[in-house]
């Protein structure tokens, strides 16, 4: 049964107990899941910003892009936790002779590398809800400002949780150099779409909530 | 029934719906509680960053913190959407006397001033869950600190998301400046611990998960 399947009251007591799965991986993935949820609310609703038709075309593209994003970010939550799973089970595989030392080396390599991927594809699911986010605080409902705001929040942290679980593996990864590069690169568009905003710590908002 | 009484999937797809409730607000708290359980899972582990005793104590102290700070923001989830249909409702009261008029406008004045309470008690939880974040980074098990960051920056757009709709409410406030001075003091706090732990925008981490 997936982690979704149970009940919030339970899946926030599996992230609390001391195995280490489900963790930071997973609670990144249901943040992204949970603005994209945001986006999807703003953009169905009927009214937009100024009514100007070119704004629904807009909401109707976020929403399809949200509604995607958000899929996808509700299955990474299950996928991180069965990823970091693997890795540990295969740093129990047997290294008694040099055969099972090698094999052991191989599925550790494997599921360090699957390991690092699917935090990464939460990044880039994350990163595709904050833009989608940014569009519903731009088009979007005015009443309904504060929830894409939200959503644009929970999106970058869920992209930053995402980043640090890509950055632990690469530790322990063979050529981090390209994996490094994107996850910084969505970390850098990340940061830029949240100060478009004027959500930054560097740029505190000091005026009205709309 | 509550919110976190649903399944997680079935929780995303209320957020989804176009039902003003629950909104950004109620998912402010959620992100807070996730991260106070990543919180909770990094300090019961037995290991501790170096083994110093006095990481022991502090990561105890943590523990307490995050799971008072998280059990209240399980209940801010529900008790954010009641607030705001309790503002929905008010407005729905009839306003053809004067009598009625008067009625509606204290019964709308009140609502309102709970709906901006709520949030801000979403945005002081969630300081705290940020104050444990650093501290289960500092001090927890290493292999555990990409959970402490991932908590970090949750609880850091918990209560961001929490303050837009603190903000929001404010609008329509008698006196809103003292509940907009603490909520301007809490987001300069988050910020402050989020660009001590190097994840603030204005600072990308550049080096490595541990």
């Amino acid at each position: 049964m997936g982690l979704l399947a149970l009940t919030t009251t339970e899946l926030l007591d599996r992230f609390a107990s001391v195995d280490p799965t489900p963790g930071g991986g997973s609670a990144a993935a249901l943040a992204g899941a949970t603005a994209a949820a945001l986006v999807t609310m703003v953009c169905r609703m009927p009214k937009t910003r100024t009514g100007d038709p070119r704004e629904r075309g807009r909401l109707d593209g976020a929403l399809a892009d949200a509604r995607a994003a958000g899929d996808q970010l509700r299955r990474l939550v299950d996928e991180d936790s069965a990823a970091y799973d693997a890795v540990m089970a295969a740093y129990r595989l047997p290294k008694a002779t040099g055969d099972e030392k090698a094999a052991r080396k191989r599925a550790i390599d494997a599921a360090v590398s699957l390991a690092t991927e699917v935090p990464l594809r939460t990044a880039e699911a994350c990163m595709i809800v904050l833009g989608t986010a940014a569009g519903a605080a731009n088009d979007g409902n005015p009443n309904a400002l504060s929830d894409a705001r939200t959503a644009a929040a929970l999106a970058w942290a869920g992209l930053k949780g995402a980043a640090e679980n890509v950055r632990i593996n690469l530790a322990g990864s063979a050529d981090p150099s390209p994996m490094r590069s994107r996850i910084e690169s969505l970390e850098r568009a990340a940061d830029v779409t949240l100060g478009g905003l004027g959500l930054t710590p560097a740029s505190p908002r000091t005026t009205g909530g709309s």
